[in-house]
Order: structure tokens, then sequence, then C-alpha cells
């Protein structure tokens, strides 16, 4: 019900000590980094996420070329964690996303410049022989395509035979100042749309047969949750003025369930709120930065300073 | 106060019989046309735009080529009206907007696909030489040039002396169910962002020495207003449910101008509001279909059937 | 040896009566239509190509709205013709090439913009039940992916089970004056790059396992043969002033095999040739028309007058 | 006559010593540098380019990110060093070309990631009062525009005074090799197209009433170059195999001067040669790259490390 992409803004709307969300948040080479583990199936329903660990990176300075490559160095450093204990040797990179609208673009755009060497290893043995087998791939959208996303990875994954898939793609946040500053890994791998439970949606160690982590970055806002804050920042205003403590409807509006109120407000704006996003009058220049920010992560992550990147 | 470019939405606002404000709906060459005409002082001041004529033309369906063919004739057709009396021996197009956001790159769209001829009547003065002289600009925005848009256009037009210009744009409306839906054509003109009374921004008869044309369709709405809109919503809702007419906070909103209350929101929302804006999730679909009927509209309106137009 | 993707430019180059090569020109629907058929082994290595049926169209009106309708008609028939016989019940529509580069864009942007109906069968049964089924992908090209394309459209193929694969991609000719101005159809399907005999580059009923008619249209040709063009017209222009018929160099020259002489050219600009191409200056609107073409023709050999088609 | 933007390459041609042209190489922080001063009317003739000062920059490794920075900050040097002298208070970056044809679309990609303060130092002044006033244009190219790049500039900046212009471009050079590897700088301006002593083309510091500085890299070479060159090549191998000193045509193809045999080339190919261009196949990886360096010098040169670059 909870319009996030991010656990955790899912498990601040819930309150510290709920049962099975395990939350800590610590410097880690310089950034501030989140876990959130959900550990059982209640937390995993409480939340709407699957059972996993969700790392959140703050992006501090989004705007200079030395925070960008901070931060790329971070989601580096974030992803060889979460890579640990797997077998990363054959790893196939999917930038999910339509490219022709600006804040969805950001992780085809990143996928698409990550260095791919699966092929140079045949081609130019000497040179590539012992690198890190990488591919990418940009499955596009169902609306587009006609093919959900899932049903094209593993299909291009059971001929490659990748031993990791990374998937890349822009997240919604409830919260607009989350937009372009907030890296989330996970190692639950994803769900395009809306689709849980759909499995030729989902790319999950379950549907692709090895580990998924999905790498994102909050690039819209939902519009329910933007009026549902308007409607807060409103109650709150009218409260001081109308100091009337028997006021039904504001008793009403405030006592509700936060989950409640959004799903009213929801509910109020359908069928128009499922068809639209709220997303920065800058998103080119943001959508920019943060492309950069992932494909050199990735390319950290998955190369280190081995080879000189292409670019 | 009222967030949205459309004359026929700032009217509806304010109900029938405002003075200085004169309406009709009526079938134009097979599209509903709403003409309202600002004729005051007053008019303009309520409903915050320039006094001067407003054409709105529905698009009934711009899905099938057929239905983008018939709004693109609707729209030429439209303009050779506002165009009449006036000398377009000499047009100028400026598209207006950021191509890099994809609602917001339908005038660039558009003006780059306008058929120019100002070159043409010089380089083959035999085919082209009693060619109407169209030439075209995008002047970018002020974010990526440090330009305003009136100044980048009152120069060229001070080297190339248009005797008409014609600014295409991308605009806000109230109403989500607008984007993409609705054209406006006006002879006052267009101020690009909330530049009233900036006259390096604005581009209008009074800036430029010469009568300025402004077409544009609605490609995003204001966040603002979709919470104002969950909010009625919202409140409708729970009347039926708190049937208490006695509630104070419920008589509070419900009694507020629709304005105020607008007004109200907007503040609470600042400054995040200002820098965000809501469109649909297909949006690129949409602008795709919306620049092929400004493009075919501005040049049937320009050159009629005399030219094979090139795209 | 010879570089050019059109069958009827391989045929010119030897003359008439090759044997295990059938060639015919009519006019088909108003339009120039030249099939050329490879019947024997002998047939297909003379001309370096599959043996199969080459069918090439003129686009006679580029430049006007109505000479690409007439083009987009004379594909669509011609698309039919070739779909006769084979089961066309579910067609994955493949877009070939990389659309950063503005003439390699064409294939993509046409399988983009087909009307792809797989997944709307599902969720709008009443409507799109009895479509014929269509999906879309675009698979990218090697050096950003890593990835061969005839691996992506096998295992995507794998899933989807189409019955009929299309492919759309740019071509190279030998002439410049057929950029943007040639369609070929064949049913022998196509082998991405210079990968002759690479299974896993090559999209054909061998490789796949279903019927694969590639659609293409020259966008660039080879500098080499622009470099031997020029030749043989300084040839001509150098003879007519040395009329000196025991000219050694002349002779050379006029008496070489043109696929020698081309092998020598070709040679003498390796490997650069290899890695260049050329193309008109005006490469940006001739791809926006043919792109035009080639999807308005998939979706009219698709889907006819049945639904009205997106855009 | 000699198809090539570079003065460097033009030197070449003509060997060593001609009268009213000096050339140096040096070393320059980390960089071949090479300058070529045409000091005489006679000197400009036989280069076919005006008086003035060319400074050529050798891009030693586009393809990793430390080559690139290395390659910006030399730019960024030469660049000082040119705006030595000059009033730079004030500047106007001008890209050229058309941003829809990837070879040709390096100067606006970086013209629009310059960093513009015009505006900021009004709306800002306590952050940008005192930074340098930077402000960029992209005015298209005459067949989508109908207007001469010069009139546009010429226009706009009659309006905002800038004390320089620099205008960043596309090149074409004669060899392939310097396609994406050379940087070059000149205070003499630029004239875009073909468009010699066409005023309303030209942008130069005669034209403008300000210093011009061009800054461009050669992303194409010429058709006909690219064919003389094959010529070159051929002659050389058959010279070795006919060891007729006698023969004539090979006497004349050897005889003549280079010019002239070009001209006979270009002549042949022409119209076609005049309406194409030759480019590598990965243009897209190179165009970026170019980007890069391009507004990274511009960046560094315009602002130092006064601010944070956006991006």
């Amino acid at each position: 019900m909870i319009r996030t992409d991010l656990a955790v803004e899912a498990r601040e709307m819930h309150g510290e000590g709920i049962s099975g969300v395990v939350s800590r948040t610590e410097k880690r080479g310089g950034a501030e980094v989140t876990t959130v583990e959900i550990t059982s199936p209640d937390g995993a329903e409480r939340l709407g996420k699957p059972m996993g660990v969700y790392v959140t990176v703050e992006i501090e300075d989004a705007e200079s070329p030395d925070g960008r490559k901070a931060a790329a160095e971070s989601l580096a450093s974030e992803l060889r964690l979460m890579m640990e204990g797997k077998d990363a040797s054959r790893v196939l990179v999917v930038g999910l996303g339509n490219d022709h609208i600006t804040p969805d673009s950001v992780g085809v755009a990143a996928a698409e410049r990550v260095f791919v060497t699966r092929h140079l290893r045949e081609l130019m043995p000497e040179e590539f022989g012992s690198a890190r087998e990488v591919s990418s791939i940009a499955p596009g959208v169902l609306g587009l395509t006609g093919i959900e996303t899932g049903e094209t990875v593993r299909g291009v994954a059971e001929k490659i035979k990748p031993t990791l898939i990374i998937a890349v793609d822009a997240l919604a946040s409830r919260s607009m100042s989350r937009i372009g500053s907030t890296l989330q890994l996970t190692d639950t791998g994803i769900s395009p749309g809306s689709g849980v439970g759909n499995s030729r949606r989902e790319l999950s160690e379950k549907t692709m047969g090895v580990p998924v982590i999905a790498v994102g970055v909050p690039m819209v806002a939902d519009a329910a949750t933007v009026a549902d804050d308007a409607i807060s920042m409103l109650i709150g205003k009218m409260k001081e003025e109308a100091e009337n403590s028997s006021d039904e409807v504001l008793k009403m509006l405030n006592g509700m369930e936060e989950n409640d109120r959004y799903a009213l407000i929801y509910e109020a704006l359908e069928p128009k709120s499922a068809n639209m996003f709220v997303t920065p009058k800058d998103v080119d220049a943001i959508a920019d930065r943060v492309s950069e920010i992932l494909r050199n992560g990735l390319n950290s992550a998955l190369h280190g300073n081995k080879y000189e990147i292409f670019y």
C-alpha cells in the first residue's frame, strides 16, 4: 500500500520496533549508510517488501565532480560488500526503464556505459582473458515491447549464463527530498512496475536462478504521496488556527492510520494517480549526475582499476 | 495565484459572469473551440492573464493518425484566423522549453521541424522566391544559457526583422485530463516561467514590436493543484461518512474560497512545489503526438499546400 | 568482398546472366519493385549472400508526407506477400543497430514504435483478444552489450515463442544515391556486422527456428566504395585528356575486374575503412523520414486498419 | 581548396618554409602543442585560412578518465593563454552544429553544460556577484532555422554585450586519425559551413565587434579526401608492380600538384561529396568523450576552482 521503493522510507513510516525489521545507520567510507534488514515474513508484509538486506547510501553532494566521485566510490564499496560470497565471475548488468522519459532513463544510461568485456575476452584474449566477464542489456518497457522485463532477462540469461545479475533502475520515493540524493542496494532483486507476485516481471534469485542485486536511485515521487504530504501540512496549519479538540474531521484525519489516509487519497485520485508522477523541474541535470554516479560506481565495483574504462 | 496557463481553466475557476471576460464555445471544422476574451484590466487581473483573445481547441483523438491530422488542421485553421489582419509575410517561429525534459520538449521539437524558407528564398529564388519567409529558433532555457528567452528572441528579431512571431511552448494546466489534449492559441504572447512583468522574459507585441501569437499544449500539471484536487475529493468522501454539519474543520475547508485553499496548500508545499511538476507516465508517447500535431498545424498554416513539406 | 547489403547492387556489379541468380523489375502498386532470387549455392557465393528472395522497393519521394505514405504502403504490401504461407500469428519485431548513431538508429526507432499487442491480449482481452500477437525488442550492439544480437534474440524468442521474426536494420549500400531511397526485404534473415557464418550473430530461420524476414534501408555507404567511385570517375576524366591507348596504368586500372580494383583500394585504406562510414550531411532528416516509413509500413502489414495505431 | 579545418594540416600539405607561416611544436603541461601563426595575407591565401594564431593540442588518451582530465586541463591552459590581454569579464559561449547528427553534436553538447552565471549574478549576488559573467547559446543550423549563425549570435550579442565570444564546433580534418584526437584553438573566430567571406555567417572580431576564440575538434573527414588518400595509396601499390617510368597516366597522377588532383577528385564526386562526410563507426563514444573534454576545459578556463561546477 505504501508507495515507496525505498525500504528505509517504508520503515520510517512504521516507526521503530517493528518485529522482523532491523535497521542501523553508520558512517562508512565517509558516507552515511543505513542498512534495513527484513528478517521475517511478518516484517516483509508490514514493509511491503521481500525479506532481505536493503542498504541506503546518502549522496552528500551530487553537484560537484568530487562529490559524485565520492558517491560512486561509496556505491562501488557497498556493491563489493553485497557481492561478497557470491560468484561474480560472470555479471549481467540490466538497465531498466524507458530512456525516452527523462527521470526513467538513468538505469539504461548507466547500463549502456558499463564497460562490457564478455566479447573482448574472446576477441582480445591477451588483454581481456582474465577480465571479469561483464555484459549488459536494456530490455525496454512493457508498453513499448509487449514483453515483460523478466521474460527478456531470463531468456538472455539462459543463453549467456551469468553467475550474478545487477539490475539498475530509477525508483519512486515518498519524499521529494530523496530524489537524486539516495542510492539503494538490495540483494532481493527488483519487481519492475507494480508487479509484486508476477513472476514474469520479477527479477530475483527465485525467478532468475542466480543472485540478483538491485541498485536504484529515486527519480520520481508518487503523486498521491505529495498530496498526502500537503494534507498533513494543511492539517497542521489548520490545527494551529482552529484549536478545537472536539473537531470531528480533524480528529478523523489525525486519528487515521497514516496508511488508511494514504489509501483514501490514493482512491480519491484514482485512476489518475496510477498514471502520473511528480518530478523536479531540473530533472535533466539530476538524471545526468545520477547516471554518472551509477556507471562509475558499477565500473569501479566490477573492474576496479584493472582497465582504463572507456567512458 | 492560479497555476494554470489555460485561460479557459482560469475562467472556469471563477465561474460565469466575470466582468471583462467573455467566453463562448462552438463547433468549428469538427472541433470544439472555446474562445475566452479578456476585455478589461479588471478581467485580466481576475484571471491572472493579459487582455486579449485565448482560443482553446479540443484534441478529440491524438492516438490515431487521422485524429492527429484533424487536430493539426484545426490548429492551422485557428492560426490562420488569428493571423488575419496581421502582416504575416515574415514569420519567426520560436520553440520554447528544454528539450532534455520530455514534457518540456514539444515546443522545440515542433519549431525544429517547421519548414523554414528564409534562406531558400535567396538560395533558390525560382522555387522559393514567392514563399512566405519563415525562420525558427530555439532559444533554450535560462538555467542552461544564462540569457532570458526574451533577450535572445529580441536580439534575433532585430537582425532578421520578422513581421510576426509565433511562440510554441509546453503549458501547465490545472487539470490532468487536459494534458496532451488541448491546444491554446493566444494573441497576447507568452511569458516563459513565472516572469509576469519581467520585460526581458516576456514575448509580446509590447516587448517585441511585432505581434506575437502563442501556441501551447498542456504537458504538465502543477503539484499543488493535484494535491488540492485530492483534498477536494477527500473532503467529499469524508462528508459522506461524517454527516456532521457542525464540524468545524470541514466547514473551514468547505467555506474557504477555492483560491485561498490553494494558496494554503501551495504555501504548505513550498518551496518544493515551485520546483516540481506532475506528468503522466506515458509522457514520451504524448509528447511525440503533440509535436506532430504542432508541427503539421504550423506548416499547414504557414505554407498551405504550396510546398511539399520535408518532414 | 563486395561491400553492399543490397542484393540488387551485388547483382548489378556482376552483370546479367549469372547462373543461379534470377532478377526481374516490375511496377507493383505504383512502385518500382525489383526481385532478385538467388537459387543456387553458386549464385549465393557469387553475390556473397545466402540463397533466397530479395525484394527491393524504390522510395520515389521520401520528402513529402504523401510520398512517405505511398512508400509505407508499398512496404506493407511487399511484407504481406513475403509473410504469405508463413505462420504470422505471433510476430517479434527486432530493431537492430545503435540508436546513438544517427544513421544506425532507424531500426530501433521503427521497432520501438511498432504497435505491440502481446501484453494487451491478456490485459484487455475484449479489445485485443483477436489481435495478431506482436512484440518488439532492440537488442543493442555488441560493443555496448558484450552480447551477440543473435544470442539476445534467440534467448527472448525461446521465452515468447514467436512464429515469425521481422528484423529491421540500417544497411550499407555501394551507391550514395540509394541512401534513404531504397527498401530491401528478404526472407533470408540478417547477419549483423560482418559475421557471415557466425551463428551467434546470424538471425535466420536456421539459427532461430522460425522464419526471419529482414527489412532494411541503406543509410551509409562504404568508404572504400566511395573512393573506388572517385577513381572510376577520375579515370574517365583522364582518358578524355590523355587519349593514349597504350598507357599502361590506365589499361591496368581499366582492365582490372571491378572487384579486384575494389579489393586493392580496400586493402589500401585498411584498417581505416573497416572502421569508418560515409553518410549524407542531412542524415538526421533522412533518418526521420526512413523511420516513419518503416514503422508505418510495419504497422500496416501487421495490423491493417484493425486498430488505431497509437503513433 | 584544401578541405581541412585544421591549420596544422593545411601547413603540412604545403611543406616547410611557406612565407608568412610560422610553426613550432613543443611540450606544454605534458601535451604536445603545435602553434601555427599565419602572419601575412600571402600565408593566409596559401593556407586558405585567415591570419592569426592556431594552436593544436594532441589528446594523448581520450579513453581513460585521467587522459580526458589531462586533455581538459591542456585545453583550459591554452584557452587561458589565448584569453590573456583580452577583456574576458563577460563571455558568451556559442555551441555550433546540429545536435541531431552524432559527430556534429559536440559543440552544442559542450556549450549546454558550460556553467552559466550571467543570471545568477543578479539572482544570487552574494554567491555569484563576483563570478565571471558566462552565458551560452546554441544557434542551430541554417537548414533547420533559416537564419545564419552569425546573425543569431550578433543579435544576441547586441543584447547581452559580451566582451569575448568562445565558439565551440566540430571540425573536418583531412586525416581520419585526427578525429577525436586533436583540439584546435584559434583567435580568428570561425566561419560555419563553407562561408568564407560571408559576413552573416562568420563569427569573428570583425563581424562581432569583440574578440572571438574558436575551439574545435575534428569529428569527420571529407569524403573527397578519403578518396584522394585511397588513390595515393593505390598509385603507390601500382608503381611497385608496374615499374614503367614512361607510363603516362601514372606520370600525370604523380606529376600533378596535390591540390590539383584533389580538385579533380572533388569535381568527380560533385555534387555528392559536398553533401557527405566520413566518420568512424564508434562516433557515439568518441563524441561523448570529446564533449566531456570540451566542457570541462571550458569550465576550468572560465571558472577555475572557484565554484563547484554543477555538471
